[in-house]
C-alpha cells in the first residue's frame, strides 16, 4: 500500500509499504481521511524517536477484523493498551505502561491507505457526521479531556492562549459549559473564525493578561506557559496542552506564591466528541485549510508545517 | 528596640531600630521566639527585594492593641490583607492583591524585640503548647495547606522529597490522613528523626523513583521538580512547596504526557496547626537545631545557612 513513512531522517511516500493485517484482536481500516497534527510535525523534528507510518487522526472503514463493526465507518482511539497493567486495571488505559500509540509510539499510523488498530479502540461514526467532521474526533476528544480533568462551569472566566487548531477546539468545548471564554492569539484570520461563533478574542500583542479562573495553554510554544502564568488568578488553574519537548527555562516561584494548579492534559474521551459533532454543537469544518490526496502527502506535510496553518487533511 | 535589619546589602543587629506601635487595627507583640526559615535565607540572596526586619515565624505576647488578646500568648498569620479586594472578598485573604507579608513584603518581621501585626491575624496559643512548639505554627500551617488543596487519604501512596524542616513537617501532616508516606532525603540524621516517628525513609542516592499518587516537592532546590516528576504516577499530583526564585530549565512534556497535576502550595491555615500541636499529633521540638539569643542573631542566621541545618530559633 501507499504510506507516508518516516525513517528518522526523511519522510517518504512509500508506494509499497507492507499492508497491515487484521487478527483476533485488531481490525484493518481503509483510511478515508487523516488529519495532520502538530505532534506529527514535532515527530519530524525528533520527538518520541518514532519511526514508521505517521498519523493518528483518521476516519475510515472497517474492512476486516473481529466484532460487529466490519463494513462500518469508524474513528479510532490512538492509545493501544495492554489491558493487563495497573493503569489499565484502573480504567486509565490511555496511560497504560505498555501502550503503543498510533503514529507516535511503536505502532504505524494513519497516513496510509490502511491501518490496523485494536478492535476495542473503534467508535462508529454517527450518520449525520461527515468524513471531514469525523476526522476531527481525536483532537476534539483532546479538548474534551479538559472537562474530564478540571471543573469548569457557568460564569467561570476562561482564557485559551493559542489560536491554533487545538486552541480553536478547546475554546468551543469550554464554551459548552457556560463559562465566559476568550481566546488570545496571533492570527486575525483564525480569531475571526471564533468571533463568528460569538467567542471573544484578543489579537496579540494587544492584550493585557487578566486574572482568569482557568487558562488553557495551547500555543505549542515554549512561551505559552509563562503567558498562562501571567493570565491566571491566584488559586486558579492552568491547563497545559502543548507537549513542548524542548526544555523551558522558567521561574516557578509565581506558581507557588499564587498557589496555581497546572494540569497536564493529553488525549481525551471519544464519546463526547462524537456526540458534539453529531449535535453540531462544535464547528470544525472551517478549521480545514486544505485537503491533499495521500499521493501529495509530502507537500501536505510541508503545507501543514508553515506557521499559522490550520488543519491540513489527507484523503487516502 | 533591637532588630535584625536587612538593608539589601548586609544584615545588621540594630540596637536602636524604631519600635513599632499598635493602633486601632494592629497589635504590638513582644516576641518570645522567632524561627529562621529558608525563605529568610533566600531574601538575603535578593528574593522579593525585601528591606527591613526579617522573620515571619514567631510566638509572643500581645502587649498593646485592640480586642481581647492583650496579655495573651499568641502566634500571628503572616499575610496582612486589605480586606477590600476581590480575593479578600472570596476569603482568599492569603492571596490579597494588596497584601503585605511579615518580614517578606512591605512589613517588618519577627527578628526583633517587638513586631506589629493586624489584630485579626492573631491566634491564642493553647496552654499545653510550649513556646518552642508554638513557634512552629507558621511552617506547620504551610504543611497543612497541602490538605486544603489536595485530597489525600487512607492508603494513598505519598512521597515527600526533601528532608528539610518543611519536608519533615509535611510528612507528619500527610501521615495524619492515613496515607502511606515515605520521605526521600540526603541526610541520615534527619531521616532518623522520621523513622523514630515510624515514617518510612529513603537515603539518596539509594532510591528508585516509584509511581506515587502524590509527591510533595520540599527540597528547596531547582532539582526537586524533576525528581518529583519522575516519582509521580500518570494522573498523579505533585505539590510544589519550594519557592525557587531562579529559573528552572526543564522539559514539561512528561507533565502533559502523563497528565500530572502540579499544585503550587504556600501559606496555610493556622487552626489545624495549633490543634495538632495541642493534641501532640505532630512532633516539632526534635527539629530544633539550636536556640540563639536575638543578640546572637547574625551568628544564628549564619548557622541556619549551613546546608543541612534544621530549625534555628531566636529567643528575643
Amino acid at each position: 500500500m501507499r504510506a507516508l513513512n518516516w525513517n528518522g531522517r526523511e519522510l517518504n511516500l512509500d508506494p509499497a509499504y507492507p499492508t497491515p493485517e487484521a487478527d483476533d484482536l485488531s481490525s484493518l481500516l481503509r483510511v478515508r481521511f487523516a488529519g495532520i497534527c502538530s505532534t506529527d510535525l514535532q515527530i519530524l523534528r525528533g520527538y518520541m524517536g518514532f519511526r514508521g507510518v505517521l498519523g493518528h487522526e483518521l476516519v475510515g472503514d472497517v474492512v476486516e477484523g473481529p466484532g460487529e463493526l466490519v463494513g462500518k465507518r469508524v474513528v479510532s482511539e490512538i492509545n493501544f493498551a495492554c489491558r493487563r497493567c495497573e493503569f489499565c486495571a484502573q480504567g486509565l488505559d490511555r496511560h497504560c505502561r505498555e501502550r503503543r500509540v498510533m503514529g507516535i509510539l511503536g505502532a504505524d499510523g494513519s497516513f496510509a491507505e490502511y491501518v490496523a488498530v485494536p478492535a476495542e479502540n473503534l467508535h462508529p461514526v454517527p450518520d449525520g457526521v461527515s468524513d471531514e467532521e469525523a476526522v476531527f474526533t481525536e483532537p476534539l476528544a483532546a479538548a474534551f479531556e479538559i472537562l474530564e480533568q478540571v471543573q469548569v462551569g457557568v460564569g467561570d472566566d476562561v482564557i485559551v492562549i493559542g489560536d491554533g487548531k487545538l486552541g480553536l477546539l478547546c475554546a468551543q468545548v469550554l464554551r459548552l459549559t457556560g463559562a465566559r471564554v476568550s481566546v488570545v492569539g496571533k492570527h486575525a484570520k483564525k480569531l475571526a473564525l471564533l468571533r463568528r461563533l460569538l467567542i471573544q478574542t484578543h489579537l496579540l500583542p494587544d492584550w493585557k493578561p487578566r486574572q482568569a479562573d482557568v487558562v488553557v495553554e495551547a500555543t505549542g510554544s515554549k512561551e505559552g506557559l509563562k503567558m498562562a502564568m501571567e493570565a491566571v488568578r491566584p488559586r486558579g488553574t492552568v491547563v497545559l496542552k502543548s507537549t513542548v519537548a524542548e526544555s523551558h527555562s522558567l521561574s516557578l516561584a509565581p506558581l507557588v506564591i499564587n498557589e496555581v494548579t497546572v494540569v497536564g492534559s493529553r488525549c481525551g474521551p471519544f464519546p463526547p466528541a462524537l456526540q458534539a459533532l453529531a449535535e453540531k454543537s462544535i464547528t470544525v469544518t472551517p478549521l480545514i485549510e486544505k485537503v491533499y490526496s495521500l499521493g501529495e502527502g509530502i507537500e501536505a506535510v510541508a503545507h501543514a508545517s508553515r506557521p499559522g496553518t490550520l488543519k491540513v487533511l489527507l484523503r487516502a
